[in-house]
C-alpha cells in the first residue's frame, strides 16, 4: 500500500497544472464573454473559439487523449494514473474539453475502441480522438429508471440490411453542440429475451439521419450549459445499415456496464477537482473578506467548514482513487460497488463543498460566475445516471449478499 | 393559546385557495410561455399579460393588498392573520404580484404608508397600492455584509435644497422591471455619527434620474428571474430634492428595522407555502412513478423523506407564525430574534424539501418548471438580507444575553 | 390562533418554575448522593428519601397529578394546558414523580380512570392518585415490533373464571421500584380474530401473582436508571380473576390508542424541558468557560450552534403543543399523525442539543450528573414505542393518504 | 499509489482474525459475565482471568507488542502496517490489551521507549512490554483545554534531588485497574519560559507516591469501563527523584507531540474495527429480523443507511490510512493536519454508523453488550484530546496558512 502518485503521475500533474495556470485559467473570462456574445447574437449553441485555440495549444502540449486505459489510441494510463489528471481539468468545468477527455465523448470512445469495427473507428473514432467532432450518447429516457441499464424501452427493430429505431431520449449531453454527429444509442432488440441483460444493443446513429428530432435543451437549474447542453431527443423510425450494431445484438447492458463506470468515475473525479477549486475560493474569502470588523476566518462557523471541506474532499478522492484501483486490477464489473460508491459520494461531497463556498461569498455567491455553475453542475450528478437514491439501494443489496448467503 | 385560524383567516383562505385553483394554477403553463416567447423575442424584461389580466380579477375577488397590518389603505390583516395567505401565494413563485403583494413593492408601500408625506404617498403609493407601478428597493452593496444595515457604505450629502446619492447597489430586486418607476434608497447622511445607528437615513429616487446606472441583471444560479430579475444599479452623482428624504436624516435605520421584518416574514411565509407545494409533487411523483416494479412510495427512503418534510414544514410554520404574532403584540423589534430565527429556518427547511422533491423526480427534477426555480429561490433566500451564518450569530447572542447579565 | 399560554396556565408555570427553584434544583445533588449511597450498599433498587419529601411538598403546593384531561380526579387541565408544565418537570429527570406526574403512572391512572371498574379504581387507581405505590406497563415485547400494538404476541386465555397469562416483555419501565404493585399487560385473548385490531386485551396483574419473574433490569446506554429502571419480566402462566380485564376482551388495542398518545406527548413535553436546560448549561458554559484565551462564547461554533438549538427547541414545542391541541379537540385517534410527528421529532431534537451541550463541555460533558443521562435518556425515547424509523413511515403513509385516493 | 495491502500485512491479518475468531469472539460473553461478577462481589476493579488467559495464548501466537514502530522491541512494522491490524483488534473493545496493544499504555511504551533512560526502561519499559503491569497517562486537566498540551497547569517543581509535582488530572484512563503500577505525569517546570512549548516536561510517577490521591472513576455515559476506568486523580506534593524526568527540563511538549499523534491514530484505527462490526451486526439484523411481515433489509430506510455506513466506513479508513502513511514517511508533525483530521472523521462515523445499528436493533439496541458501549465509547472520542471543534479549528488554520502567506 502506498498512498504517494507515481513519479510518472506526479510529471504529468506538474505538466497539467502548468497547462492550466498559464492558459485555461487566464482564458475563463473569455470564455464566459465569447459564450454571453455568442448568447446575445442569438446563437449561444456553436463552439467557443477560446476552446478550439487552447486544444490546438494542448495537443502540441502532448496532453490530449489521457483517458482510454488499455489502449494504444490515448496517453495509456491505468484508470488509477488517469484520476489525479482527470481531477486537476476538473476545476474548471469546460476544460476537459481542452484535453479531448470530456463527457460524453471519452466514454463514446471507449465504447468504439473496445467494440467498435475498423470501419466504425475510421470513420467515427478517428475524428473523434483527433477532436474534430464531438458525440453524444442516447441512453437516458423520460419514461424509466435510468439508473439501470436494462429499464430502457427504446426499439432497434432488425428490418432487412438495417434497424429501425424509435425512442424517446433526454439529458444526452452534448446534443446541442454541431460538431455532434454522431449518436450511440441504446435499445431494445430483444425485449421478450428471458435474460433481460441480452434485451438491449447500441448501435451507431449519425445525426444527421432522418427521423433524429431535436425537441428542446434541458436546464440544470437554470442553466441551459450552452454550448454544450443536454438534449431531448426523439427517434422516430430512425433507419440505419445493420452493420452500424456495435458488437451484437444483445450485448448493449455488457457494453453499458463497461461504459458507465468509466464516465462515472470520471465525473468523480472531476467533482473532486470542483470541489477542491471551491475550498479555495472559500479560503481566499475567509481571509481577504472583512465583515464586522474581522476577517471572516476568524469568526463563526468558517474555520469549522474548512476543515470539514478539507476532510470531506480527501477522503472523496481516496475512495475515487481506490475504485479507479479496482477497474484497473479487478475490473469494471467487481468493482460495481466501490463504483456506485463514488457515484453516490462524490457529488453530494462537492454539494455541500461548494455549498458552503457560496455561504461565505454572501449574495455574490449566486452569481459567482464558477461557484453558481458548479453548485448546479455538482447537484446535477445527484441525477446523471440515476439519482443516489437508486445507486444506494444498490450498495446496499451487494453489502448485504454475503449476509443473506450466509443464512 | 389557539392553533387554529380564526373565521375571517379561514373564509379568506377559502376565498385565496379557490382562486388560485380557478386562475393562478391553470395559468402556470402559460406565464411561462409568455416569459420564454419574450426572451426569445429579444426582450425578457417586458411585464406580462398573464399577469396584467390576473390583476383584475384579483382586485375584481378583493383579493388586493392584503398585506399592510396596521393600515386602512389595505386589507387590515395583522401579521399573523397575513400568513396563512402569504404562504398560499408562495406556492406559485409569481402569484404575490397578481394580488399586489409582491415583494420589495410590499415593503415598500408599508415604509412609504408609514413614514411617507402626503406627496410622497400620493406621488409614490397610489399608484403602488393601485398596482399601475412597481418599485425596487436599494439597500444591499456588494462591498459590505448586508444582513446588518449599519454596515452600509453608500453616501446621500446634503447639498442645498438637494441630495447627492452615490453609491453601487446589487440584488435590488424588480430593478429590471419597466413598470419600475422608484427606488428607495439606503445610505448614509451622518457616517461620522457616533450612534452608528443614527448615520443612515433612505430617500425616494425616481427611476429615470440623471446618474442611476443599470449595471446588469444578476443571476440566481442561473435563472434571471425575468421579467422580475436582480439588478446591479451604480448610482453616481444622483440629484433629488430634499423632500425626498423619508422620516428625516439618520433615520434610515429606523426604517430599515421596521421594514426588514415584515419583508423577512413574507419571504418565511411564502416559503412555507413552496414547500407545502414540493411537497405535494413530491407525494403524487410517489404514488405514480413506478421503478423496478415498484411505486417509488413503496421503495426506500421515499416514505421516511415524505414524513421528515411535513415535519420540517410544519415546525417551520408554527415558528413563522409565532414570530408573526410577535410583530403584532409587541413590535417587530422586540422580536427581533424570532424573525432572524425564521429568517434561517424556513429558507433551510424550504431547500431541503425541495431537495428531496427535486430526487424524486430524478433526472427531471433539475429542468421541472416548479421545482428547479423553487429550488434556487429558496437557496437565494439564505443569503439575502445576509447569509443565515450572521443571522445564527446575531440569534445566538440575543440568547446568551441573560447569562452574560447574571455574569 | 393565539400563541399566549392562557392566564391560568402562566399562574401554574410560575407556582411550578418556584418550587422546582426553592425545592427541586437545590435538592439534585442530595438526590444522586443517596441514589448512589443506596446502589454503594447494595440495593440500588430502593426509592429515595429525597423523593419522598418532595412529594409531601408538592402535593401541599397544589401541585399534584396535573395530568388527567377530562377527569376530575386530576388537576382538570387539557394537554395543552399541561404541556408548558411537564415541559417544566422534564427539566429534571426524575422530578415528573415528584408532582405525581412520571411515566408510565399517568398512563395507567389515565387507563384505569377511563375504562376501570369501581372496583379496579378503588383498588389500584386511588393509591396511585395518591402517590403510595407506583405501576408497571407491560407492553413491549423482545420479539416484536412494539411501535405497533397489533404485533403483539402475549397470550391471555380464559379459564374458567380467570385468565392465564403467558408473555416476556421488557422495557417495563418502573419494574424495578419496591412499590410498584401492579402491571396493566397486554396480550392477546382472540389472536384468531380477523380484525387484527381486536385480538388484544388489557388485564391488571399484581405484581406479586404466581409467574411473575424478574429476569433482570435493562441498561440505557451504560446507565441502570436506579431506582426506577427498565425490567425484563417473564409471565408464565400466570393466573388472575377474570374481572381483572379491562374494558372488554378485545379491546386492548382501543385502550392502547388511548394510552400512548398522551404517553407519548409527556414525553415529548418533558424533553422540551430537558433541550431547554441542556441549552441553558450550553449558554451558561459557553460565557463562563475560557480556552485559547477567550470565552468559548466567542469562538467557533458556540454562536451557531446555540442559535440552531434555540430554533429546534421552539419549533419543536410548537410542534408539540398543536399535538396536544388537537389531542384536546379532535381526539388521539385524529391526532394520531401529529403524535407520531412529535414522537420523532422531539428526541431527536433532544439528542442534537444534549449533544451540543456536551461538545462545549468537553470531557466533563460524558460525565455530567445532568447531561450525561439526559444524552441517553433523550436518545431512549428515539427508540420507546418503537424506533423512529417506524413513525416515520407510518407519517409517511398517513402523508399520501390523500393522494393514492386521488389516483 | 497502490491500494492494496502488503503481503505481509495480509499475512498478519489472517494470523490476528483467525485468533480473534478462534479466542476473542468466543470469549465476549466470559468477559462481560466475570466483569459483572466481579462488579456485584463488590469489585469491579480488578482485572479480568479471560483476558489474562488470551495474553498467554496471544503472545504465544506472536501477536505481541505489535504496535512500536522505529524500534526492535515491537514487532517492527509502521504505522501503516499497523493499521488495518489495530483495526481488527478494535472490533472487540478490550482485546487490544490481549495484544498488549492497548491504551494508554501504547503510548506510554513508545516514550520509554523513544526517551527513556536504560534505567528508567529497565524498571517501567521492560514489564509493560511483558504485559506485567499496566500505566496511565496523566495529562488531561478538568480546568485547560487539553487539546492543547500547552495548555496544562499542573507544576513540578525541582526541589534539591527531587521533583515535586502538583496538579488535577482527570480523564486518566486505566487509573482504575490494580495493576496500573506508573504514571506519564505532565507538567509545567517553566511556567514562565517565553516559549510555550518549552514549559512542560514529562516524568514518571510511581502509582504508589505519596501524595497521590484517586478522586474517583469517572463515567462514559454511564459506563464506567471497569476494570480500566478513567480516573480523576490528585497530585499534591509528590515527591519523585529528580531521575524521573524524562528527556529533560522543557521538552514535555515536544514529547507529547510525538506520544499524541500515535495514541490518536491508533483510536481511529480501532474505531474503523468498531464502525465494521456495527455495520455487520446491523447488516445480520437487517436480514433475519422480520418486522411487520418483511425483513427489515426490504423496508425503509435500511439499504440506504447500509450504504451510506459503507460509504462513510471506508472514507475513514483511506483517511486513516493516509495519516499513517505520512506519520511513517514525514513524520508526527508534518503530519498534524491530518491526523487531526482523523482524530474528527473517525470517532463521528463510528458514531454515526453505531446509531443507525442501534436503531435497526430497536429496544435491544441500547441494551446491546456490543453496540451500547460501543455508542459510549466512539462518542467519548469525539471529546478525548480535546472536543471534535477544537479540532476542526486547528485544521482550518492549518488549511488557511498558504493563503495567508499569499497576501
Amino acid at each position: 500500500m502506498d498512498f504517494a502518485y507515481s513519479p510518472k503521475v506526479q510529471q504529468l500533474q506538474a505538466r497539467l497544472t502548468a497547462f492550466m495556470e498559464q492558459h485555461v485559467y487566464p482564458a475563463e473570462p473569455a470564455y464566459y464573454a465569447e459564450v454571453e456574445a455568442n448568447r446575445a447574437a442569438g446563437n449561444a449553441w456553436i463552439p467557443t473559439r477560446v476552446i478550439e485555440d487552447l486544444k490546438v495549444k494542448a495537443r502540441e502540449a502532448g496532453l490530449w487523449n489521457l483517458f482510454l486505459p488499455e489502449s494504444e489510441l490515448g496517453a495509456g494510463l491505468t484508470n488509477l494514473e488517469y484520476a489525479p489528471l482527470c481531477e486537476i481539468m476538473g476545476r474548471v468545468i469546460w476544460s476537459a474539453e481542452v484535453f479531448n477527455c470530456s463527457a460524453p465523448d471519452t466514454g463514446n470512445m471507449e465504447v468504439l475502441a473496445r467494440y467498435g469495427t475498423p470501419a466504425q473507428q475510421e470513420q467515427w473514432l478517428k475524428p473523434l480522438l483527433d477532436g474534430r467532432i464531438r458525440s453524444c450518447f442516447a441512453m437516458t429516457e423520460p419514461a424509466v429508471a435510468s439508473s439501470d441499464a436494462t429499464n430502457i424501452e427504446s426499439s432497434i427493430v432488425r428490418d432487412g440490411d438495417d434497424y429501425v429505431i424509435n425512442g424517446r431520449k433526454w439529458w444526452s449531453s452534448g446534443g446541442g453542440d454541431p460538431r455532434c454527429q454522431v449518436f450511440i444509442f441504446m435499445g431494445k432488440t430483444s425485449p421478450d429475451n428471458p435474460d433481460r441483460h441480452k434485451q438491449q444493443s447500441m448501435i451507431i446513429v449519425p445525426r444527421d439521419t432522418p427521423g433524429v428530432t431535436f425537441v428542446r435543451q434541458l436546464p440544470v437549474f437554470g442553466f441551459d450549459d450552452a454550448p454544450h447542453g443536454h438534449s431531448e431527443i426523439v427517434f422516430e423510425n430512425v433507419r440505419v445499415p445493420a452493420s452500424n450494431l456495435l458488437l451484437g445484438e444483445g450485448r448493449g447492458f455488457e457494453i453499458a456496464q463497461g461504459r458507465l463506470g468509466p464516465g462515472r468515475i470520471h465525473h468523480c473525479m472531476r467533482l473532486i477537482g470542483l470541489a477542491e477549486r471551491a475550498l479555495e475560493h472559500m479560503c481566499r474569502r475567509s481571509v481577504s473578506r472583512v465583515a464586522f470588523g474581522k476577517p471572516l476566518a476568524q469568526q463563526g462557523v468558517t474555520l469549522e467548514r474548512i476543515a470539514e471541506a478539507r476532510i470531506l474532499i480527501d477522503q472523496a478522492r481516496f475512495l475515487v482513487l481506490n475504485a479507479a484501483h479496482l477497474m484497473d486490477t479487478v475490473g469494471n464489473k467487481v468493482a460495481a460497488k466501490e463504483i456506485a460508491m463514488i457515484k453516490v459520494a462524490a457529488p453530494n461531497m462537492a454539494c455541500q463543498v461548494i455549498d458552503w463556498a457560496i455561504q461565505v461569498h454572501g449574495g455574490g455567491g449566486m452569481a459567482d460566475p464558477f461557484l453558481a455553475p458548479a453548485y448546479a453542475g455538482a447537484r446535477s450528478l445527484r441525477l446523471a445516471d440515476g439519482p443516489d437514491e437508486v445507486h444506494r439501494a444498490q450498495i446496499g443489496k451487494m453489502e448485504l449478499k454475503r449476509y443473506r448467503a450466509a443464512q
